[in-house]
């Protein structure tokens, strides 16, 4: 603590993002991200942008890909808000929409950057727990709030929460802003952006990092009534006017428009998950039901802590948290037939 | 305003920057930019980027460019912290380093954005005036306070502080931070980087807008001691792990390894500069002295916002500032000889 820190600075407990290994021989199922490249028509759009227009601020406002997203989901672009990768979005709501004298809702097992936030902007949360199946139970969030958020599917579990659910809960707290996280919908969960038009306190969060494979462009978004938007704008042209950059601009827009390609992806992933599910199953793991690209998984004989070492030293890297009630499961994200096949390689016998 | 905003965004004045038109035949000199495109090995090292493995993450710490700032400037790494422009720096800056009692001071014709990360983070200032030649009274700062920022050389005015007089603020206020604002620096400023071993207190800002010709990658950081950037780093990794894409790190790197062109890009806006200010001072108008890419003029005997609108008819955008004390000045950037000549031209007979 230096005598130069904002007070609030001493307390606070950053964010730990998943290891980005130097080692490129390493079989990288850590960090959720797509094992297959992006849109080649996302790269050829960025290839466009390569040039001495780069000395030029983008423009502030991203118009090209707000329109692409409205495109692909048949909504108006004044419903779209864009920044640097879905942290900094949600890091403009956590600030914009979430202070408030009563405590935000997240689940007790979720998204580990929600309570980071919270120190971030000084707000309060009550973490609910998830019931024994690790399952978001509608009803203990019917209960007064200064907001809600969950990542749904929810991470790290990869359980995904119906539609229907998810509108009880809009119904049940209608005077506060309800946050669906889908950073991992397209693999298997059906997107409440068809709700954002009835429902005036739903804000949805999307990212390009898994389902359109873009990761290390820093492309996230949100969608939801204009007023909600506002308040989005309002912070984020107060801190960076130009949080994306040209060739983020272009080629994430590339990316929405290529919906044969984002499909074919999305599939294939998902059939490695319901093979790897099985083959994880064979060996005696505990698989909790994903709609994800990853799997929560625990084995009643071994140690997950254990089973990551081992792992690693097969060269095969997954995510262990050491957090209470999730301490024996391991977060398996769902690479190439090749790289799955390397991670039961790597398990052996058990 | 909405029930469902967090409080303090009812009454965020949001920054505005230039316009950034979508006509692309306007003679653009009104934001600053570089009128030379990147480094040549730039592109060349985005390009070598531009691949599959956009799908994964970028390094979070930005390593690769951290040590091509620390071997240009020949300093230790870990006194180098980056953000996704200069903005986002700054931002981290407000929210982390100056959040205190006391006001923090900058001068009242500066960089509009301070006033606004103030009031996203509820910081009080206290706008110190310029003296009536509009440069920067070191005095005036020798009073207690939070912290100090000014841009060196000043925006808008291009006027630059002596390193002496620099040292001079930094002695006066040992007990707070002290923010030097390079963006402008490489065209005609002496750099306070090389007082950070020195002071404690001293953090020095720069960005890739200007002097590398990036505007449209969205890079920038900020030299300090590590105390101060270990502020900054908790900041930014409490809010967005990943500020910096793949690209950026790259091209970013390549940029400031190529001292070449880097030096031989800020030579040319050098000399279109001396050449401009000639031009104009020969159709009578007043040309603050001016360090950066740009001038700050004012005619006699004309109306600023008159030429500015005159200008826009004949296809030269600059900016004009609607601000007391200001409200006479046009800030033109300096572009290539064929753009400053449109200017002149676009002037006419006045």
């Amino acid at each position: 603590m230096s005598r130069f820190w904002s007070p609030f600075v001493k307390d606070l407990v950053p964010y730990v993002p998943g290891e980005q290994p130097k080692l490129t021989k390493l079989v990288k199922l850590n960090t959720n991200e797509n094992p297959y490249g992006p849109s080649p028509k996302a790269l050829a759009a960025m290839q466009a942008e390569l040039n001495d227009n780069l000395r030029l601020y983008p423009d502030p406002n991203s118009d090209l890909l707000k329109q692409a997203v409205a495109r692909f989901y048949s909504i108006d672009a004044a419903k779209v808000f864009l920044g640097n990768g879905s942290d900094e979005v949600l890091a403009h709501i956590f600030h914009g929409l979430f202070q408030h004298d009563l405590p935000l809702l997240f689940p007790d097992i979720s998204y580990s950057f929600y309570p980071v936030y919270c120190g971030l902007y000084g707000i309060q949360f009550d973490a609910v727990p998830l019931d024994p199946q690790f399952q978001i139970r509608v009803a203990d969030y019917a209960k007064p709030n200064g907001g809600i958020i969950f990542p749904n599917p929810n991470a790290p579990t990869g359980c995904v929460l119906a539609l229907e659910a998810v509108e009880q809960m809009l119904k049940a707290s209608p005077d506060s802003v309800l946050v669906v996280d889908e950073a991992y919908i397209d693999f298997g969960g059906e997107s409440a952006i068809s709700l954002v038009d009835r429902y005036p306190n739903l804000l949805v969060t999307q990212t390009l990092s898994k389902s359109r494979s873009l990761a290390g462009l820093r492309v996230g978004l949100a969608v939801g009534h204009p007023d909600l938007i506002e308040a989005l704008e309002r912070v984020k042209n107060s801190f960076n006017s130009y949080p994306l950059d040209r060739l983020a601009i272009a080629g994430a827009a590339a990316a929405f428009d290529d919906r044969a390609y984002f499909e074919q992806t999305c599939k294939r992933v998902i059939e490695s998950r319901e093979n790897v599910t099985a083959q994880l199953q064979d060996k005696g793991f505990e698989v909790l039901p994903s709609a994800a690209n990853f799997i929560f998984v625990r084995h009643p004989r071994h140690d997950a802590a254990g089973l990551a070492a081992k792992l690693r030293e097969q060269g095969v890297i997954v995510r262990h948290f050491k957090q209470e009630r999730i301490a024996q499961f391991l977060r398996i994200s769902i690479g190439t037939p090749e790289q799955n096949q390397a991670l039961i390689d790597g398990l052996g016998q058990l």
